[in-house]
């Protein structure tokens, strides 16, 4: 296990890969590694990107990848797909996403499909995360697929949350929830030279001073960028944008008002404590096949599920939790 | 509460949306009259309807409606949304919607936005539709907006499940993932009077012959129909398709191949149990200030959140299931 946890260290790419995918078949063993890779992480920035289907996300991380380079800054790139069950698909991805930084060893791609039958995306990104960040690398982005609920769980982990939109999607007040606004700091507007650009624009910045009220937020007003990513337009400005949202929060940590840390904190304990108890409480239920049991009794109709539920927790948890 | 069962199962409209908003806020009353009101459900058909933001779907679920009450059927809507923390907006949004069906009492319309700190929307979800079960509604529509999991989870309830799409979304192929292609009963690509209708019915037969081979379903290919929402065109087409698909899982029931209906409980109690265990757990370590105390501990580095989440939870579980 020490022999793992210094190969991660030391930036071994297969040791990494492994660990990630023990990490989402949720093995013991890639718990307790975590716990050792714990204290080695806290130096990287993370970046997040969401954005409904065919917005361009993975063009515009492509390029961002790209000037980070340039910078000489080491890359990790977080695929989350939380909508597909098929990682395999997810893999094959990979090699046909960013070809052009497949040498450059520097940069480190990992795609996450895979989710558990009771759920946990986002825990295992947060494992990825620190397992890239113990590895070394300066800027971990993690790149979400959709704008659910999961998309936002996911983000939420990240420094800088960047919002990717279209113009002519549609609804655009449908198309980008309040959950999304809450946690967007930088949004952009790719393929902006398509029709529509404009009230897209104008859209985006009613939605935001309306969300700026609502969470009455008044230190960062989230900046709309519009890129092509394909050509690379507007790039530089978005990372420019990255930078002073990245100072802003360094300033905010130095006066002490580390607010959002202590906040994101919460939020990591809160789905780690979420999976490790439906873990245990569900997997114990199935295993001594009371699960089953009850489902049958439901399906025969000597059973309302209200009931069954109550009961099955009653004998499970009153013990730990009568008292 | 002996007098408020009877209330819903009598129809009573402002019974039932009391008892909606109580089971959104988790009233443990609310619980104890589902119990009583479960012997009651089991009559009404369930029609999920999902597709992303801006596909046109209430205007299908108002033509619907219209068709289902030529036939002298009584109709409940639910309009679901977990992206959207503002209950407001969304009640709000009824009143605009569907104002054409706003005077017909056989019509209840819901919205359901809310979404409490530990999730929950698929457990409200299914007890509101009990509820509408209960009052005697023939059809309950249930519209999802987007596309992630939550929506499949929800749309998981339904008897016949319906996605929607709209030509020129761009990639097609991303846009409808893998978990909704597996739920699709029927596929309906509305505003199909525009560019692309063609090219996206092509990506769909494509599709839905993949997820035919990977899930190995034979006895249901999912039709795909074309409608134009707003002039009404293509829903008599779909209506009948519904019918087909009812009468399939009608048959199929008789021959004693109930196994979607099983298969729905055990994600309906699963869910249940998931949100009670997470209540029950979570508001004890939240109320004992446990919770905040390790927060504190890993933000001023005296702890990792891995072990911490393991310390929790060996204190609180471990009584009631070491053995």
């Amino acid at each position: 296990m020490r022999d793992i946890v210094k190969k991660v260290i030391a930036g071994d790419v297969r040791t990494v890969a492994r660990l990630i995918s023990d990490i989402d078949d949720g093995l013991p063993e890639a718990w307790e590694i975590l716990k050792r890779l714990y204290p080695h992480t806290g130096n990287a920035y993370i970046i997040g990107i969401t954005g409904a289907p065919g917005v361009g996300k993975s063009t515009l991380v492509d390029q961002m990848v790209g000037l980070f380079r340039e910078r000489d800054l080491t890359v990790g790139v977080l695929a989350i797909d939380p909508t597909s069950p098929f990682s395999g698909g997810a893999i094959l991805g990979d090699r046909i996403r960013m070809q052009r930084h497949s040498m450059d060893k520097e940069v480190y791609l990992r795609s996450m499909a895979t989710r558990g039958y009771f759920g946990g995306l986002s825990r295992s990104t947060r494992c990825a995360i620190d397992v890239l960040d113990a590895m070394g690398k300066d800027i971990i982005l993690v790149e979400t697929v959709g704008v659910g609920q999961d998309e936002v769980d996911i983000v939420k982990s990240a420094d800088t949350t960047i919002v990717v939109v279209i113009p002519g999607m549609g609804d655009e007040v449908q198309a980008i929830k309040a959950g999304i606004l809450e946690v967007g700091d930088i949004f952009v507007i790719n393929k902006s030279d398509r029709d529509g650009a404009e009230a897209t624009h104008n859209d985006l910045q009613n939605m935001i001073s309306l969300a700026q009220q609502k969470y009455s937020r008044k230190n960062w007003v989230p900046p709309i960028v519009k890129t092509q990513a394909v050509q690379g337009e507007g790039l530089s400005a978005l990372i420019e944008e990255i930078d002073r949202h990245k100072h802003r929060l360094h300033a905010e940590a130095a006066a002490g008002k580390a607010a959002r840390k202590t906040e994101q904190i919460r939020e990591v304990l809160a789905e780690m404590l979420k999976d490790r108890i439906l873990e245990k409480v569900l997997d114990s239920l199935v295993r001594t096949g009371d699960f089953d049991r009850t489902v049958e009794a439901i399906t025969d109709g000597k059973l309302d599920p209200y009931t069954a539920c109550d009961k099955l927790l009653q004998d499970k948890l009153n013990a730990g939790f009568q008292k």
